[in-house]
Protein backbone atom coordinates (compact mmCIF):
# COMPACT_ATOMS: atom_id res chain seq x y z
CA UNK A 1 0.00 0.00 0.00
CA UNK A 2 1.31 3.40 -0.99
CA UNK A 3 0.88 7.12 0.91
CA UNK A 4 -1.27 8.00 -2.43
CA UNK A 5 -3.86 5.06 -1.52
CA UNK A 6 -3.34 5.66 2.19
CA UNK A 7 -4.38 9.65 1.97
CA UNK A 8 -7.22 8.83 -0.54
CA UNK A 9 -9.17 6.53 2.22
CA UNK A 10 -8.09 9.70 4.66
CA UNK A 11 -9.53 12.12 2.60
CA UNK A 12 -12.95 9.89 1.99
CA UNK A 13 -13.50 10.27 5.39
CA UNK A 14 -12.64 13.61 6.09
CA UNK A 15 -15.74 16.53 6.51
CA UNK A 16 -16.15 18.56 3.04
CA UNK A 17 -13.83 21.40 3.37
CA UNK A 18 -16.80 23.75 2.78
CA UNK A 19 -19.07 22.39 4.81
CA UNK A 20 -19.18 24.67 7.91
CA UNK A 21 -15.80 26.85 7.20
CA UNK A 22 -13.51 28.21 9.29
CA UNK A 23 -13.73 25.09 11.12
CA UNK A 24 -13.86 22.19 8.58
CA UNK A 25 -11.56 24.24 6.54
CA UNK A 26 -9.05 24.49 9.62
CA UNK A 27 -9.38 20.75 9.97
CA UNK A 28 -8.88 19.64 6.13
CA UNK A 29 -6.02 21.57 6.31
CA UNK A 30 -4.06 20.43 9.13
CA UNK A 31 -5.24 16.34 8.20
CA UNK A 32 -3.72 17.41 4.01
CA UNK A 33 -0.73 18.53 5.41
CA UNK A 34 0.52 15.13 5.49
CA UNK A 35 3.41 13.06 6.28
CA UNK A 36 4.67 10.11 5.61
CA UNK A 37 0.93 8.74 7.23
CA UNK A 38 2.82 5.92 9.18
CA UNK A 39 0.34 5.42 11.26
CA UNK A 40 -2.67 4.19 9.01
CA UNK A 41 -0.79 2.89 6.35
CA UNK A 42 1.13 0.68 9.38
CA UNK A 43 -2.31 -0.24 10.46
CA UNK A 44 -4.10 -1.25 7.31
CA UNK A 45 -1.00 -3.55 6.34
CA UNK A 46 -0.44 -5.00 10.07
CA UNK A 47 -4.64 -6.45 9.36
CA UNK A 48 -2.96 -7.51 6.32
CA UNK A 49 -0.45 -10.13 7.85
CA UNK A 50 -3.25 -11.70 8.97
CA UNK A 51 -5.82 -12.03 6.40
CA UNK A 52 -8.17 -9.49 8.08
CA UNK A 53 -10.45 -7.96 6.20
CA UNK A 54 -8.99 -3.99 5.80
CA UNK A 55 -12.36 -1.95 5.00
CA UNK A 56 -13.28 -2.41 8.54
CA UNK A 57 -9.92 -0.87 9.75
CA UNK A 58 -10.28 1.79 7.09
CA UNK A 59 -12.51 4.26 9.78
CA UNK A 60 -9.54 3.70 12.52
CA UNK A 61 -6.87 4.61 9.91
CA UNK A 62 -8.72 7.49 9.03
CA UNK A 63 -9.52 8.09 12.57
CA UNK A 64 -5.73 7.51 13.96
CA UNK A 65 -4.51 10.06 11.12
CA UNK A 66 -7.10 12.44 12.17
CA UNK A 67 -5.88 12.04 15.83
CA UNK A 68 -1.83 12.28 15.06
CA UNK A 69 -2.76 15.99 12.91
CA UNK A 70 -4.80 17.06 15.64
CA UNK A 71 -2.52 16.73 18.65
CA UNK A 72 0.14 18.37 15.88
CA UNK A 73 -2.53 21.08 15.84
CA UNK A 74 -2.33 22.03 19.17
CA UNK A 75 1.49 20.81 19.93
CA UNK A 76 2.20 24.02 17.61
CA UNK A 77 -0.05 26.51 19.34
CA UNK A 78 1.95 29.51 21.12
CA UNK A 79 1.45 27.78 24.61
CA UNK A 80 2.91 24.75 23.53
CA UNK A 81 6.16 24.54 20.83
CA UNK A 82 4.95 28.07 19.30
CA UNK A 83 5.90 26.88 15.80
CA UNK A 84 4.85 29.10 12.96
CA UNK A 85 5.51 26.65 10.35
CA UNK A 86 4.56 22.85 10.07
CA UNK A 87 6.15 20.88 6.73
CA UNK A 88 7.23 23.69 4.85
CA UNK A 89 3.63 25.56 5.52
CA UNK A 90 2.21 27.55 7.82
CA UNK A 91 1.09 26.15 10.98
CA UNK A 92 -3.08 25.91 11.79
CA UNK A 93 -2.79 28.82 14.54
CA UNK A 94 -0.69 30.93 11.92
CA UNK A 95 -2.82 30.36 8.78
CA UNK A 96 -6.72 30.39 10.66
CA UNK A 97 -5.64 31.63 14.05
CA UNK A 98 -5.44 30.52 17.70
CA UNK A 99 -9.48 29.41 18.57
CA UNK A 100 -9.87 28.41 15.62
CA UNK A 101 -7.11 26.03 15.73
CA UNK A 102 -7.31 24.64 19.07
CA UNK A 103 -11.34 24.09 17.62
CA UNK A 104 -9.95 22.33 14.99
CA UNK A 105 -7.84 20.15 17.42
CA UNK A 106 -10.93 19.23 19.07
CA UNK A 107 -12.84 18.73 16.40
CA UNK A 108 -10.60 16.11 14.43
CA UNK A 109 -10.44 14.24 17.83
CA UNK A 110 -14.07 13.97 18.30
CA UNK A 111 -14.66 13.44 14.35
CA UNK A 112 -11.94 10.80 14.48
CA UNK A 113 -13.98 8.66 16.89
CA UNK A 114 -17.32 9.73 14.95
CA UNK A 115 -15.07 7.63 12.32
CA UNK A 116 -14.30 4.82 14.06
CA UNK A 117 -17.31 4.17 15.19
CA UNK A 118 -18.74 3.61 11.75
CA UNK A 119 -16.52 0.18 12.25
CA UNK A 120 -18.67 -0.53 15.16
CA UNK A 121 -21.44 -1.79 12.51
CA UNK A 122 -19.63 -3.86 10.15
CA UNK A 123 -19.17 -7.55 10.60
CA UNK A 124 -16.71 -8.53 13.46
CA UNK A 125 -18.38 -5.35 16.09
CA UNK A 126 -16.05 -6.96 19.20
CA UNK A 127 -13.14 -6.41 17.51
CA UNK A 128 -13.88 -2.90 16.98
CA UNK A 129 -15.14 -2.23 20.31
CA UNK A 130 -11.91 -3.35 21.89
CA UNK A 131 -10.10 -1.31 19.04
CA UNK A 132 -12.08 1.75 19.91
CA UNK A 133 -10.50 1.26 23.80
CA UNK A 134 -6.69 1.06 22.37
CA UNK A 135 -7.29 4.09 19.80
CA UNK A 136 -9.29 6.68 22.92
CA UNK A 137 -5.89 5.10 25.52
CA UNK A 138 -3.23 5.89 23.18
CA UNK A 139 -4.71 9.52 22.17
CA UNK A 140 -5.05 10.32 25.73
CA UNK A 141 -4.28 9.10 29.10
CA UNK A 142 -1.55 6.49 27.72
CA UNK A 143 0.06 8.03 25.33
CA UNK A 144 -0.16 11.22 23.18
CA UNK A 145 -1.78 13.68 26.08
CA UNK A 146 0.59 12.37 28.56
CA UNK A 147 3.37 12.46 27.02
CA UNK A 148 3.26 16.07 25.39
CA UNK A 149 2.27 16.95 28.80
CA UNK A 150 5.48 15.06 30.37
CA UNK A 151 7.61 16.82 27.57
CA UNK A 152 6.52 20.50 27.94
CA UNK A 153 7.36 19.56 32.52
CA UNK A 154 11.23 18.59 31.34
CA UNK A 155 11.67 21.11 28.76
CA UNK A 156 14.57 22.95 29.83
CA UNK A 157 15.12 20.33 32.17
CA UNK A 158 17.43 17.65 31.74
CA UNK A 159 15.52 13.86 32.05
CA UNK A 160 17.61 10.77 31.79
CA UNK A 161 17.93 8.51 29.26
CA UNK A 162 15.02 6.42 31.13
CA UNK A 163 12.95 9.26 31.34
CA UNK A 164 13.64 10.35 28.32
CA UNK A 165 12.86 7.10 26.23
CA UNK A 166 8.87 6.73 28.90
CA UNK A 167 8.46 10.59 27.18
CA UNK A 168 9.48 9.09 24.06
CA UNK A 169 7.28 6.23 24.48
CA UNK A 170 4.14 7.86 25.19
CA UNK A 171 4.55 10.84 23.03
CA UNK A 172 5.63 8.75 19.87
CA UNK A 173 5.24 5.12 20.21
CA UNK A 174 1.78 4.87 21.92
CA UNK A 175 -0.14 5.96 18.82
CA UNK A 176 1.98 3.58 16.56
CA UNK A 177 1.75 0.72 18.95
CA UNK A 178 -2.02 1.30 18.80
CA UNK A 179 -2.13 1.54 15.07
CA UNK A 180 -0.79 -1.76 14.95
CA UNK A 181 -2.59 -3.02 17.66
CA UNK A 182 -5.96 -1.51 15.96
CA UNK A 183 -4.56 -3.79 12.55
CA UNK A 184 -3.99 -7.14 13.96
CA UNK A 185 -7.72 -7.13 16.39
CA UNK A 186 -9.47 -6.21 13.14
CA UNK A 187 -7.33 -8.60 11.19
CA UNK A 188 -8.60 -10.96 14.09
CA UNK A 189 -5.19 -11.99 15.44
CA UNK A 190 -4.85 -13.85 19.01
CA UNK A 191 -4.00 -12.34 21.96
CA UNK A 192 -0.04 -13.48 21.69
CA UNK A 193 0.01 -11.93 18.35
CA UNK A 194 -1.39 -8.30 19.34
CA UNK A 195 1.19 -8.69 21.93
CA UNK A 196 4.27 -9.09 19.36
CA UNK A 197 3.17 -6.31 16.83
CA UNK A 198 2.60 -3.84 20.12
CA UNK A 199 5.81 -4.49 20.92
CA UNK A 200 7.06 -4.47 17.35
CA UNK A 201 5.81 -0.70 17.61
CA UNK A 202 7.21 0.33 20.48
CA UNK A 203 10.85 -0.20 18.99
CA UNK A 204 9.51 1.13 15.56
CA UNK A 205 8.13 4.08 17.17
CA UNK A 206 11.74 4.56 19.55
CA UNK A 207 13.86 3.93 16.37
CA UNK A 208 11.94 6.48 14.38
CA UNK A 209 11.93 9.44 17.62
CA UNK A 210 15.54 8.83 17.94
CA UNK A 211 16.41 9.21 14.41
CA UNK A 212 15.04 12.29 15.06
CA UNK A 213 16.87 13.31 17.70
CA UNK A 214 19.53 12.53 15.10
CA UNK A 215 18.54 14.40 12.18
CA UNK A 216 17.87 17.44 14.44
CA UNK A 217 21.41 17.81 14.52
CA UNK A 218 22.53 16.50 11.27
CA UNK A 219 20.14 16.93 8.46
CA UNK A 220 20.04 20.27 6.43
CA UNK A 221 17.19 22.19 6.45
CA UNK A 222 16.01 21.72 2.96
CA UNK A 223 16.08 18.04 2.88
CA UNK A 224 14.49 17.75 6.16
CA UNK A 225 11.81 20.10 5.57
CA UNK A 226 11.66 21.85 8.53
CA UNK A 227 14.37 24.13 10.82
CA UNK A 228 17.18 22.04 12.16
CA UNK A 229 18.33 22.62 15.36
CA UNK A 230 15.00 23.37 17.05
CA UNK A 231 15.66 20.63 19.82
CA UNK A 232 18.83 22.65 21.20
CA UNK A 233 17.33 26.45 20.30
CA UNK A 234 14.14 25.26 22.82
CA UNK A 235 16.22 23.52 25.21
CA UNK A 236 15.13 20.06 24.84
CA UNK A 237 17.55 17.01 26.25
CA UNK A 238 17.08 14.22 23.39
CA UNK A 239 18.80 11.39 22.69
CA UNK A 240 21.68 13.00 21.01
CA UNK A 241 22.34 14.85 24.14
CA UNK A 242 22.78 12.23 26.43
CA UNK A 243 24.06 9.73 24.09
CA UNK A 244 25.86 11.53 21.75
CA UNK A 245 25.42 11.41 18.05
CA UNK A 246 26.88 7.56 17.60
CA UNK A 247 25.09 6.34 20.65
CA UNK A 248 22.05 7.52 19.42
CA UNK A 249 22.41 6.11 16.20
CA UNK A 250 23.26 2.63 17.68
CA UNK A 251 20.17 2.67 19.61
CA UNK A 252 18.25 3.60 16.93
CA UNK A 253 20.02 0.13 14.98
CA UNK A 254 19.51 -1.81 18.59
CA UNK A 255 15.56 -0.70 17.81
CA UNK A 256 15.27 -1.71 14.49
CA UNK A 257 17.00 -5.22 15.36
CA UNK A 258 14.06 -5.85 17.76
CA UNK A 259 11.56 -5.05 15.95
CA UNK A 260 12.28 -6.89 12.73
CA UNK A 261 12.68 -10.18 14.70
CA UNK A 262 9.62 -9.68 16.41
CA UNK A 263 7.98 -9.19 12.72
CA UNK A 264 9.00 -12.26 12.23
CA UNK A 265 7.38 -14.07 14.60
CA UNK A 266 3.81 -12.78 12.90
CA UNK A 267 2.56 -15.05 9.67
CA UNK A 268 1.90 -13.82 6.38
CA UNK A 269 4.38 -11.70 4.07
CA UNK A 270 6.51 -9.28 5.93
CA UNK A 271 8.13 -7.66 3.52
CA UNK A 272 6.62 -4.30 3.63
CA UNK A 273 7.75 -4.08 7.25
CA UNK A 274 11.30 -5.63 6.49
CA UNK A 275 11.53 -2.71 4.37
CA UNK A 276 9.97 0.14 6.26
CA UNK A 277 12.17 -0.62 9.25
CA UNK A 278 15.24 -0.08 7.13
CA UNK A 279 14.08 2.66 5.48
CA UNK A 280 13.08 4.36 8.75
CA UNK A 281 17.17 3.44 10.58
CA UNK A 282 18.51 5.67 7.73
CA UNK A 283 16.12 8.19 6.54
CA UNK A 284 17.65 11.72 6.25
CA UNK A 285 14.26 13.18 6.34
CA UNK B 1 -31.12 10.62 40.53
CA UNK B 2 -29.89 13.89 42.68
CA UNK B 3 -25.88 15.39 42.20
CA UNK B 4 -24.59 13.56 44.59
CA UNK B 5 -25.32 10.26 42.97
CA UNK B 6 -24.41 11.80 39.63
CA UNK B 7 -21.02 12.68 41.23
CA UNK B 8 -20.32 9.64 42.80
CA UNK B 9 -20.93 7.83 39.32
CA UNK B 10 -18.29 10.41 37.41
CA UNK B 11 -15.66 9.66 39.46
CA UNK B 12 -16.09 5.80 39.61
CA UNK B 13 -14.74 6.62 36.00
CA UNK B 14 -12.35 9.14 36.30
CA UNK B 15 -8.76 8.56 36.54
CA UNK B 16 -7.04 8.95 40.33
CA UNK B 17 -6.02 12.12 40.47
CA UNK B 18 -2.22 11.15 41.81
CA UNK B 19 -1.70 8.45 38.71
CA UNK B 20 -0.17 10.66 36.37
CA UNK B 21 0.15 14.18 37.71
CA UNK B 22 -0.56 17.13 36.50
CA UNK B 23 -2.42 15.71 33.48
CA UNK B 24 -3.95 13.54 36.07
CA UNK B 25 -5.11 16.43 38.59
CA UNK B 26 -5.70 19.15 35.93
CA UNK B 27 -8.26 16.44 34.65
CA UNK B 28 -10.06 16.04 38.07
CA UNK B 29 -9.84 19.66 38.98
CA UNK B 30 -11.79 20.12 36.43
CA UNK B 31 -14.44 17.66 36.79
CA UNK B 32 -14.77 18.22 40.21
CA UNK B 33 -15.43 21.80 39.66
CA UNK B 34 -18.64 20.65 38.43
CA UNK B 35 -21.93 22.54 38.04
CA UNK B 36 -25.85 21.35 37.59
CA UNK B 37 -24.21 18.05 36.31
CA UNK B 38 -27.49 18.56 34.14
CA UNK B 39 -26.20 16.44 30.50
CA UNK B 40 -25.38 13.08 32.89
CA UNK B 41 -28.45 13.77 35.04
CA UNK B 42 -30.87 13.86 31.97
CA UNK B 43 -29.30 11.09 30.27
CA UNK B 44 -30.04 8.66 33.15
CA UNK B 45 -33.72 9.95 33.60
CA UNK B 46 -34.36 9.54 30.39
CA UNK B 47 -32.59 6.21 30.38
CA UNK B 48 -35.86 5.53 33.25
CA UNK B 49 -38.54 6.42 31.03
CA UNK B 50 -37.94 4.01 29.15
CA UNK B 51 -37.41 1.35 31.91
CA UNK B 52 -33.60 0.74 30.57
CA UNK B 53 -30.94 -0.36 32.27
CA UNK B 54 -29.07 2.59 33.83
CA UNK B 55 -26.03 0.71 34.43
CA UNK B 56 -25.36 0.15 30.61
CA UNK B 57 -25.98 4.25 29.92
CA UNK B 58 -23.75 5.36 33.14
CA UNK B 59 -20.40 4.82 31.02
CA UNK B 60 -21.81 7.37 28.49
CA UNK B 61 -23.39 9.51 31.54
CA UNK B 62 -19.56 10.01 33.33
CA UNK B 63 -18.30 10.40 29.28
CA UNK B 64 -20.56 12.97 28.61
CA UNK B 65 -19.61 15.37 31.53
CA UNK B 66 -15.98 14.41 30.84
CA UNK B 67 -16.51 16.11 27.04
CA UNK B 68 -18.60 19.19 28.65
CA UNK B 69 -15.32 19.83 31.79
CA UNK B 70 -12.69 18.99 28.75
CA UNK B 71 -14.67 22.05 26.91
CA UNK B 72 -15.00 24.14 30.05
CA UNK B 73 -11.14 24.06 30.40
CA UNK B 74 -10.26 24.80 26.44
CA UNK B 75 -12.89 28.13 26.52
CA UNK B 76 -11.30 29.24 29.48
CA UNK B 77 -7.97 29.43 27.73
CA UNK B 78 -6.51 32.92 26.98
CA UNK B 79 -7.05 32.67 23.65
CA UNK B 80 -10.83 32.07 23.97
CA UNK B 81 -12.45 33.70 26.58
CA UNK B 82 -9.41 33.96 28.66
CA UNK B 83 -11.49 33.62 32.38
CA UNK B 84 -9.22 33.10 35.50
CA UNK B 85 -12.10 31.95 37.37
CA UNK B 86 -15.01 29.43 36.89
CA UNK B 87 -17.56 28.62 38.96
CA UNK B 88 -15.55 31.18 41.89
CA UNK B 89 -12.00 29.29 42.08
CA UNK B 90 -9.26 29.20 39.33
CA UNK B 91 -9.86 28.08 35.61
CA UNK B 92 -7.90 25.20 35.05
CA UNK B 93 -5.03 27.16 33.17
CA UNK B 94 -4.92 29.41 35.83
CA UNK B 95 -4.44 26.74 38.38
CA UNK B 96 -2.22 24.28 35.91
CA UNK B 97 -0.81 26.60 33.79
CA UNK B 98 -1.91 26.52 29.85
CA UNK B 99 0.04 23.78 28.54
CA UNK B 100 -1.45 21.53 31.21
CA UNK B 101 -4.72 22.73 30.66
CA UNK B 102 -4.80 22.44 26.92
CA UNK B 103 -3.55 18.54 27.33
CA UNK B 104 -6.16 17.83 29.79
CA UNK B 105 -8.87 19.35 27.74
CA UNK B 106 -7.84 16.75 25.26
CA UNK B 107 -7.18 14.19 27.32
CA UNK B 108 -11.06 14.22 29.01
CA UNK B 109 -12.22 14.16 25.27
CA UNK B 110 -9.63 11.68 24.82
CA UNK B 111 -10.78 9.59 28.02
CA UNK B 112 -14.73 10.17 27.51
CA UNK B 113 -14.66 7.97 24.08
CA UNK B 114 -12.05 5.22 26.44
CA UNK B 115 -14.85 5.11 29.55
CA UNK B 116 -17.76 5.39 26.52
CA UNK B 117 -16.59 2.39 25.06
CA UNK B 118 -17.20 -0.07 28.16
CA UNK B 119 -20.94 0.65 27.39
CA UNK B 120 -19.55 -1.32 23.60
CA UNK B 121 -18.78 -4.45 25.95
CA UNK B 122 -22.40 -5.07 27.71
CA UNK B 123 -25.71 -6.62 26.89
CA UNK B 124 -26.77 -4.37 24.26
CA UNK B 125 -23.86 -3.30 21.87
CA UNK B 126 -25.55 -1.94 19.53
CA UNK B 127 -27.08 0.21 21.12
CA UNK B 128 -23.83 1.44 22.52
CA UNK B 129 -22.35 1.82 19.17
CA UNK B 130 -25.45 4.11 17.78
CA UNK B 131 -24.78 6.11 21.30
CA UNK B 132 -21.13 6.14 20.01
CA UNK B 133 -21.75 8.27 17.53
CA UNK B 134 -24.36 10.34 18.66
CA UNK B 135 -22.15 11.53 21.27
CA UNK B 136 -18.69 12.42 19.21
CA UNK B 137 -20.89 14.13 16.55
CA UNK B 138 -22.32 16.50 19.21
CA UNK B 139 -19.25 16.70 20.96
CA UNK B 140 -17.13 17.48 17.56
CA UNK B 141 -18.52 19.02 14.19
CA UNK B 142 -22.11 18.45 14.98
CA UNK B 143 -22.15 20.22 18.05
CA UNK B 144 -19.94 22.05 20.56
CA UNK B 145 -16.52 22.61 18.47
CA UNK B 146 -18.81 23.92 15.78
CA UNK B 147 -20.52 26.44 17.91
CA UNK B 148 -17.65 27.35 20.30
CA UNK B 149 -15.93 28.54 16.63
CA UNK B 150 -19.23 30.31 15.69
CA UNK B 151 -19.21 31.91 18.94
CA UNK B 152 -15.68 33.09 18.42
CA UNK B 153 -16.58 34.48 14.83
CA UNK B 154 -19.70 36.63 15.89
CA UNK B 155 -17.60 38.03 18.97
CA UNK B 156 -17.84 41.92 18.83
CA UNK B 157 -19.82 41.49 15.64
CA UNK B 158 -23.91 41.55 15.43
CA UNK B 159 -25.47 38.39 14.83
CA UNK B 160 -29.32 38.46 14.10
CA UNK B 161 -31.97 36.41 16.33
CA UNK B 162 -31.81 33.33 14.28
CA UNK B 163 -28.27 32.98 13.97
CA UNK B 164 -27.75 33.61 17.60
CA UNK B 165 -30.33 30.49 17.30
CA UNK B 166 -27.84 28.62 15.37
CA UNK B 167 -24.96 29.21 17.28
CA UNK B 168 -26.90 28.12 20.81
CA UNK B 169 -27.86 25.38 19.32
CA UNK B 170 -24.67 23.92 18.93
CA UNK B 171 -22.69 25.31 21.28
CA UNK B 172 -24.98 24.36 24.29
CA UNK B 173 -28.42 22.03 22.70
CA UNK B 174 -26.35 19.74 20.87
CA UNK B 175 -24.56 17.93 23.87
CA UNK B 176 -27.90 18.13 25.75
CA UNK B 177 -29.22 16.67 22.63
CA UNK B 178 -27.27 13.78 22.80
CA UNK B 179 -27.26 13.55 26.18
CA UNK B 180 -31.08 12.62 26.06
CA UNK B 181 -30.85 10.48 22.69
CA UNK B 182 -28.52 8.22 24.15
CA UNK B 183 -30.28 7.57 27.35
CA UNK B 184 -32.78 6.81 24.94
CA UNK B 185 -31.08 4.55 22.74
CA UNK B 186 -29.30 2.50 25.48
CA UNK B 187 -32.77 2.41 26.78
CA UNK B 188 -34.48 0.99 23.71
CA UNK B 189 -36.43 3.26 22.61
CA UNK B 190 -37.27 3.65 19.02
CA UNK B 191 -36.48 5.81 16.26
CA UNK B 192 -39.74 7.76 16.81
CA UNK B 193 -39.03 8.37 20.51
CA UNK B 194 -35.61 9.26 20.35
CA UNK B 195 -36.35 11.60 17.89
CA UNK B 196 -39.01 13.53 19.89
CA UNK B 197 -36.71 13.31 23.39
CA UNK B 198 -34.06 14.85 21.11
CA UNK B 199 -36.33 18.14 19.94
CA UNK B 200 -37.27 18.41 24.15
CA UNK B 201 -33.45 18.79 25.19
CA UNK B 202 -33.37 21.23 21.96
CA UNK B 203 -36.19 23.36 23.79
CA UNK B 204 -34.75 22.71 27.22
CA UNK B 205 -31.04 23.92 25.96
CA UNK B 206 -32.22 26.92 24.53
CA UNK B 207 -34.41 27.81 27.19
CA UNK B 208 -31.11 27.13 29.29
CA UNK B 209 -28.97 29.38 27.43
CA UNK B 210 -31.49 32.64 26.85
CA UNK B 211 -31.72 32.24 30.53
CA UNK B 212 -28.35 32.45 31.17
CA UNK B 213 -28.55 35.68 28.93
CA UNK B 214 -30.85 37.42 31.05
CA UNK B 215 -29.06 36.41 34.02
CA UNK B 216 -26.14 37.92 32.73
CA UNK B 217 -28.18 41.21 33.23
CA UNK B 218 -30.10 40.68 36.10
CA UNK B 219 -28.72 38.49 38.43
CA UNK B 220 -26.05 39.79 41.60
CA UNK B 221 -23.12 38.08 41.37
CA UNK B 222 -23.61 36.56 44.86
CA UNK B 223 -25.97 34.32 43.72
CA UNK B 224 -24.78 33.86 40.41
CA UNK B 225 -21.31 33.02 41.51
CA UNK B 226 -19.68 33.92 38.51
CA UNK B 227 -19.36 37.75 37.68
CA UNK B 228 -22.18 39.13 36.50
CA UNK B 229 -22.15 41.62 32.87
CA UNK B 230 -19.64 39.60 31.02
CA UNK B 231 -21.61 39.39 28.19
CA UNK B 232 -21.26 43.03 27.38
CA UNK B 233 -18.18 43.58 28.87
CA UNK B 234 -16.83 40.79 26.12
CA UNK B 235 -18.92 42.61 23.21
CA UNK B 236 -21.53 39.85 23.01
CA UNK B 237 -24.55 39.94 21.04
CA UNK B 238 -26.91 37.87 23.41
CA UNK B 239 -30.80 36.84 23.21
CA UNK B 240 -31.11 40.41 25.47
CA UNK B 241 -29.44 42.47 23.31
CA UNK B 242 -31.92 41.32 20.50
CA UNK B 243 -35.32 41.30 22.55
CA UNK B 244 -34.84 43.21 25.53
CA UNK B 245 -35.28 41.43 29.47
CA UNK B 246 -39.05 40.80 28.37
CA UNK B 247 -38.88 39.21 25.10
CA UNK B 248 -35.85 36.74 26.20
CA UNK B 249 -38.00 35.51 28.78
CA UNK B 250 -40.93 35.19 27.01
CA UNK B 251 -38.89 33.09 24.58
CA UNK B 252 -37.52 31.15 27.69
CA UNK B 253 -41.26 30.26 28.71
CA UNK B 254 -41.69 29.58 25.23
CA UNK B 255 -39.22 26.92 24.76
CA UNK B 256 -39.92 25.35 27.91
CA UNK B 257 -43.92 25.13 27.15
CA UNK B 258 -42.85 23.16 24.07
CA UNK B 259 -40.47 21.16 26.02
CA UNK B 260 -42.93 19.88 28.19
CA UNK B 261 -45.55 18.94 25.37
CA UNK B 262 -42.62 17.36 23.89
CA UNK B 263 -42.22 15.24 27.12
CA UNK B 264 -45.91 14.44 27.62
CA UNK B 265 -45.76 12.63 24.62
CA UNK B 266 -43.33 9.79 25.92
CA UNK B 267 -43.58 6.58 28.20
CA UNK B 268 -42.70 6.72 31.67
CA UNK B 269 -42.67 8.99 34.69
CA UNK B 270 -41.87 12.70 33.46
CA UNK B 271 -42.36 14.20 37.27
CA UNK B 272 -38.45 14.15 37.15
CA UNK B 273 -38.52 16.90 33.42
CA UNK B 274 -41.78 18.57 34.20
CA UNK B 275 -39.66 19.81 37.66
CA UNK B 276 -36.45 20.34 35.85
CA UNK B 277 -38.08 22.27 33.15
CA UNK B 278 -39.90 24.46 35.52
CA UNK B 279 -36.74 24.77 37.88
CA UNK B 280 -34.83 26.13 34.81
CA UNK B 281 -37.01 28.56 33.39
CA UNK B 282 -37.30 30.58 36.63
CA UNK B 283 -33.61 29.81 38.35
CA UNK B 284 -31.67 32.56 39.61
CA UNK B 285 -27.79 31.04 39.07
Amino acid sequence: MNKNEIESIIMKYMPEKDSFPPLSEAMCYSVQNGGKRLRPLMMLETCRLFSGDTSQAEPFAAAVEMIHSGSLVHDDLPCMDNDELRRGVLSTWKAFGEPTALMAGDALMAYAFETAARSLLMPHPERAARAMSVLADSAGTGGVCLGQTQDMQFTGKEPDGETLEQIYIKKTCALLQASMAIGALIGGADDEAVKIVDEAALHIGLAFQIRDDILDVTADEKSLGKPVGSDSKNNKTTFVTIYGLSGAQKAVFEHSALARALMLRLPGDKAFFLDLIEKLENRNN
